[in-house]
């Protein structure tokens, strides 16, 4: 017989498998498809660990790609939420709650506390951690937006307001980055991509 | 215009997104579809996390995580090559160090050679975190495999000493592990997943 602590641990990586059938709205920088949830999740780790170096003081990596991985956990029960849909974003944090209470229990107490803690953490945006964590979260699928015509922001109606303010942390790590963010932003109100307002 | 550095870090983090669309023999548990890279690299690092306890002592866990998101990057040229196909394997070093010149060298060089190193240490498996790295990445499609009726052992018409092998690194890190391990290949010669050889 497995030993039961480990039976739990395996019996959790085999159920988070599930977070690669949760598709989101961005989609693949070849626009073949959308994105799910569990390439995302990598995509964002990979974001956190190029770009360390733009962190502010202080900043675990080790503890920001740990937050990365698990961050959206909680969407294979909830389900993804576009960003820019106000009416799934006012049901999300119970919806979200609930599966938090379901996949997590599955670890043992202690571990399951422990990844619960760093997504709440993640999700409050306060820690030196969860802000970089934040702000690659919100890089990544910018870095695909303009690699596929603006498409999650065509798709959305978006306006520049919506995204500028999505975007601001991103553009508080460093001048580079700002500039990076305001230049493109520019082209994409200029291509049509995003409504001008 | 965007900073040089920052705007080969970002190309780079465009380009990975290929990795997407490399696909694995694994397949989902739910049988859906079969698992790209992005989603194994994810995977196998959840599998460092939660079994992070089992990692032989001086193990560094930040560390086994980045080595777990890059270690198959090289994949985007190379295609992936399956674990018991003996004619690919046979030609997967020279391969995979071409994709190696080309990827990592869209990095600032002292990152490239940073992910690179990372890479190399993962693939020679001998390190304190390579070999934990790599009993991950062995574990993640065993579990998959359970999952979905022994589907990459069927297809290559396995055998149970080559799985044996393989998973190994796995059964070293706790005789709780090797007594999952060893369980489940008894299971799945008596259901027709492995041959008995």
């Amino acid at each position: 017989m497995t030993d039961n602590r480990l039976a739990r641990q395996l019996a959790f990586l085999t159920e988070i498998d599930r977070a690669k059938t949760v598709l989101r709205q961005t989609l693949l920088c070849d626009r073949s498809r959308r994105e799910n949830d569990a390439e995302h999740s990598w995509h964002l780790a990979m974001c956190a660990s190029v770009l360390a170096e733009y962190a502010p003081p202080g900043v675990d990596l080790g503890r920001v790609l740990t937050m990365a991985l698990v961050h959206d956990l909680v969407e294979i029960d909830a389900g993804d939420t576009f960003a820019y849909d106000e009416a799934g974003n006012a049901t999300k944090e119970a919806r979200e709650r609930a599966a938090a209470d379901r996949i997590y229990a599955m670890l043992p107490a202690e571990q399951g506390a422990y990844y619960r803690a760093l997504w709440e953490e993640f999700d409050a945006m306060e820690t030196p951690d969860a802000r970089f964590a934040a702000a690659c979260d919100r890089l990544q699928p910018f870095l695909n937006n303009l690699a596929t015509g603006g498409h999650t922001w065509k798709l959305g109606h978006v306006r520049l307001s919506q995204v500028k303010r999505r975007i601001e942390p991103v553009c508080g790590l460093a001048p580079a980055l700002r500039a990076f963010v305001e230049e493109n932003l520019r082209d994409a109100v200029a291509r049509g991509w995003l409504i001008d307002a």
